[in-house]
């Protein structure tokens, strides 16, 4: 009976490709940037554009709900039935900054098709997350007018500025978000390799300021004497790591958690893999890090420390000879298992305020912070989304875990207290670059292999009541 | 006899006040920003409108010359009689870049007299020099029919660059600049306290690249990995400097020349004065440098190696969470006596290679570079410019090393071997910097102070044959 059911759907699916597309390519066009105040009204917009499918397609309770920062976007169908799990689904609409905007071959909101490939900013995070999942239930009601399992949409539209007002958000809907999974449609799979993650690292973001003399001074009359703020911010980045990239913040390291064997055996497993993949992506000449542990762990179960950013004074054409009168630095932190945020923030600050000197002003700032996560590696949930990846994509995913952040995942796990999963669609690249795209063939899959999903979890889970 | 020659000449001056201004204001809105490539055609603009004012004035074969960069403005006037010395004027049309654009109160190049104070890019450095020059000689011709003292006028166009193609024009028109005194119309006094400058010191303009990854990558997925160039440039800044502000390039300090007695006794008498002057100009709350240098030796007799600019990665409003593709910055060196500027490129490009590894692409250039030189300290000239200042502003200059550059006075010296003074007209501020100015008072006075000076010149070098 399920197989008829699935069939119908994704025939649904299929036949309707051309409309879906161009659906996605209209929320593509959307400009959800959501770091960017300028862009405030379109992340608003997007979030309604959404609110407005769901409710299409027959959920109820749709709506954009205010945070006190950007808008959720929620929206439920609960008619399963009492004796069907309830999937809570995660993706966020919200995208990256664009710039540096010249290195775009064509405007990052006006999707281009471009030998199978379908480029915008957002197309693989994570947009195709909210996307690929809507379709997936249009599908699934019109052919079969109910869905296999109860369903609730969260659709977050702040990720890429850190979630900095979910928590609150979740701590007050509580009760409307009780689920028994939650399913994170964020982050992807590689081509002719689809992953199923089991951990994500955490995150924090900072900021470091220092301010010398009132405005730019001449670099003669003043050479010698003045203080130069680029000196002070370039001491303080030499200072986060030693020469085999080890962080130097006090303490950085003390709770960092070993990992179990069988996640050290899978690392172990995949590494030659990775790397070569990871070398061809990257275009280095040749890989960094702390040379005692394995190109996997240093990915995925170390905690990293890297500069995003950092600017002072003249940057044009030619020289101009100042002391610039600041200079300052953006910082990104992942934590790995066990690393409370608000320790290593405390830790990072601390650092920064060593640095202290009578000549200039330091000022140290953390911006956004989130814990990691073990997502499960086993159980019903796991088991329907590997079937339905060995259905769809011909091939069973890798256990895999990932060195990105969702933010959100590691506050759902403390404040929810629901066991996690994840079913990234997006295969592509570029996800913070300039020219993000996704493979459209992956995109359609994606939708496949949600239906899939959510069928084959409904039997899992009736084979096997005492978990998810 | 000379003192109504001067009397005449000077009211002259006055009376036409109005009128010099408006001409002082219509060079000053040519935007002749000599480092950037988009304002060439500006540059020969003011360049042409110099010359067709000194033609006016009466100068002789007055005309932008073509140099490989940008051209020279010349003009003479040699009618004085071979009884008397020629002096070749020496001051730069050309302006730095103007920004940050947002911190100047008014558009840079639409002067605005506010408070005594006319602000727009060039005021003091240097199209003053220029035109107070321009003017005397002007005034001059009005009332007494010619000059005192033969002239020549070399006005460069690109000092604000370091000069790159002055040496080979100096080289090529050795013939047509030869003259008994080089007098550099460059850098300025302070309000009340006019200034003699006896040795200005050179400067070396370089830029360091580092690439990394073949674009910005994501630092979830590739923090650990991934060797981050912001580091590798913050980490060669670091490597800059000990920790009490000593130059770490190796043999940078090999060549240092000690200063004279007499120097050394100027510099103690000027110490606290001009650490009070400075602390005012340059808002810090504490001075710096290696503490085994005195605040006058550190700005005027010891060299710099400040970071003018620094760039990599994000820098836009909120986070970016991602490893830069590449990372640079801009420096600046001055050298004192006695350091030769190819020595010095050679040290610091050595030293930048030393920071190679096999992860990163470094690569260091050195974009222009001049010498250190020595100023004439006494004799006619001297004297000339002392009694000057002293008739016009009511008191003796500071015999007063410099800490800026003028790259084309050790080019000049080498090139030409003839004796150096200056007279600089600049009273103001922000020369390298959002809303310069100079104070109008000042400007009319540097024209008085220019009359006089080419009078008392020819005087004092009739008593006194033997040198100038």
């Amino acid at each position: 009976m399920t197989q008829e059911q699935i069939s119908a759907a994704v025939e649904h699916a299929h036949d309707h490709q051309e409309t879906y597309l161009t659906g996605f390519q209209e929320l593509l066009r959307i400009p959800s940037v959501s770091t960017d105040p300028a862009h405030r009204a379109d992340v608003q917009r997007a979030a309604e554009w959404i609110a407005a499918d769901l409710s299409r397609i027959g959920f109820k309770n749709s709506r954009a709900i205010p945070s006190s920062g950007h808008p959720v976007v929620y929206g439920e169908w609960l008619g399963a039935g009492d004796d069907k799990p309830t999937v809570l689904v995660y993706a966020h609409y919200d995208v990256q900054p664009v710039d540096p905007l010249d290195l775009w071959d064509n405007p990052p909101f006006e999707p281009v098709l471009k030998d199978g490939r379908l480029y915008a900013r957002g197309t693989i995070d994570d947009k195709c997350g909210v996307f690929v999942n809507l379709k997936a239930f249009e599908s699934i009601m019109q052919t079969d007018g109910r869905l296999p399992v109860n369903v609730k949409v969260f659709f977050e539209g702040e990720e890429e500025n850190g979630s900095p007002n979910m928590e609150p958000f979740v701590i007050e809907y509580k009760e409307m978000l009780a689920a028994d999974l939650l399913l994170i449609s964020d982050g992807g799979s590689l081509p002719d390799q689809p992953l199923n993650i089991t951990s994500v690292r955490g995150i924090i973001d900072g900021e470091v300021f220092v301010k010398g003399p009132a405005r730019d001074l001449h670099s003669g009359s003043f050479g010698g004497i003045v203080h130069n703020p680029a000196h002070k911010v370039a001491e303080i980045i030499a200072a986060l790591h030693d020469a085999d990239g080890r962080i130097q913040i006090p303490g950085f390291y003390d709770d960092v958690a070993a990992v179990d064997a069988a996640e050290q055996q899978r690392m172990d497993e995949q590494n030659e893999q990775m790397k070569a993949y990871m070398k061809e992506r990257s275009g280095v000449p040749a890989f960094w890090g702390p040379p005692e542990y394995s190109f996997m762990e240093r990915a995925t179960a170390q905690p990293t420390c890297d500069v995003n950013g950092m600017t002072s004074g003249y940057q044009g054409q030619g020289s101009k000879t100042i002391i610039p009168s600041e200079a300052s630095f953006k910082v990104s932190m992942r934590l790995v298992a066990n690393q409370n945020p608000d320790d290593i923030a405390a830790k990072f600050l601390r650092f920064i305020d060593s640095f202290h000197c009578d000549t200039l002003d330091i000022r140290g700032t953390v911006d956004s912070k989130s814990w990691a996560a073990q997502l499960l590696t086993q159980g019903p949930a796991v088991e329907a989304i590997n079937r339905a990846f060995e259905v769809v994509w011909g091939k069973r995913p890798l256990m895999y875990r990932q060195g990105g952040s969702v933010p959100i995942i590691g506050m759902f796990q403390r404040e929810l207290g629901i066991p996690i999963t994840t079913l990234g669609y997006g295969v592509g690249d570029n996800g913070h670059a300039p020219n993000e795209y996704i493979f459209l063939d992956y995109f359609y899959l994606g939708i496949d292999t949600a239906i899939h999903f959510y069928y084959y979890l409904a039997e899992e889970k009736a084979n096997n009541r005492s978990t998810i």
